[in-house]
């Protein structure tokens, strides 16, 4: 993971109502905002996730395992950024690492374990992500960056 | 609307998560616990929501309008109960009307307009909702409850 | 209400997980939305609400009514701008009326009345809404915009 | 960690607008449930967060750290338990296991790294977690298990 070269960074002012009644961010909403960045990411590459799903006969993304460090509290008005990296593709699963920043300080650290879903008969199956990992590097399979 | 008789109650214990700075409700809970009751009522008459869809054709149920009047705060640990009522039946669009109340007190009323969505060729369009009025007053078309 | 002058405008990129499996957005969002659009415009007038609060000696904003109409759906991908008008000041409420729209599509209408709770002994009582109307005008009453 | 006793239970229906476009529930979600459970556990052993917080001298409670692996789907109507184990006591946090299932179907496994933050002149610090062991425990130091 180059710290310097995130995929993508997601930013977001954190809201009042994204507080809790101490005044500081309510924690699963960080993991909503994890989520979030992925879903940036797929659109600033080209495609949002049903058309990505489309285009790579997918029926979905999924997460096997998520978790995530709090290291300072946000607050109401914090300017957050969140950074993306894709630090370890394996066959089936790409575990994404966030760093969520407002200016210099580091609010929290965490990661997804995602996997994508194909049919398989009547059922789901993990499929490989070799997909996705050539869709995030830029040259999608089909050409074809609208959607 | 006949106050003593809802079509049903929705029972919920109001968290510290559901609480804003203020350490009161984040008010549009509110509207996710009208939502939340709208559909335990679908599934305590015998469909959840996509079972009910896919039974009597339709694509979804949407919103037209919906609206809430805040009458007193509530707060972690509060034992709400929002009840419904559905107070006007229109050709394509029915109303639901929502209490939420905390042992006689009374924290929110509000309404929800719901329509059908059925399929025009490519497009949505409103049907009419004679199934919902059919399936809510407890005689489903295909005498299926399962689902 | 000057369609063309809005107090304010808050933009924010529809995630995929605002919406519901309809693929649409789940609607307390809108109302969610709304809310951060006032708490935006707080802050780009110089306080975020904590600070407003303790400058103008109040207890918090409260709500007593809001309500909203949808248009049109969004989707993951669609970039919703939010623009926000005070269209009724009275003495002790002030409403705010709200737009959402997604380029020149527009995706929800709504309002909110607001108020400001003052402390009266061991009570809260809602107070005059001049010195949010001040606030918003842009003279704030101590002058001092930080915070 | 003794699977057969747990120290609470919390029982949720999933809804509709807990789900994502994919029709499962959107992950944060299981977070977000998770501190419900802790919370619903407070109340059960008598105080809500704010009367044990009163109760204890602390300005709060915290999160340090987070974790959460998904096993199976939850959906619409589906009748989750959250159960809550506390599986290791250190000085200054402890740690919140959490097993959400549906029948005999395991949904997700996860944890909670909590800690209690007491005031330091004028900064926040880490106390020591041995009052939440005590409430926890049943004996609440004061003996007063209102509020």
């Amino acid at each position: 993971m180059d710290r310097d070269n995130p995929l993508f960074q997601w930013a977001y002012t954190i809201g009042f109502g994204d507080c809790d009644p101490a005044g500081i961010v309510f924690y699963p909403n960080y993991l909503r905002w994890f989520d979030a960045t992925f879903h940036a990411l797929l659109r600033a590459r080209g495609k949002r996730h049903e058309a990505f799903c489309d285009a790579y006969g997918l029926v979905g993304t999924g997460l096997m395992d998520v978790g995530a460090t709090f290291r300072s509290p946000g607050q109401d008005g914090d300017d957050l950024v969140i950074s993306i990296w894709a630090d370890d593709w394996r066959d089936k699963a790409v575990r994404f690492a966030y760093r969520g920043t407002v200016g210099e300080r580091l609010l929290v650290e965490g990661y997804e374990l995602r996997g994508l879903f194909v049919r398989d008969g009547d059922r789901l199956k993990l499929g490989s992500v070799a997909p996705l990992k050539a869709f995030l590097e830029g040259g999608s399979i089909d050409g074809d960056r609208a959607g």
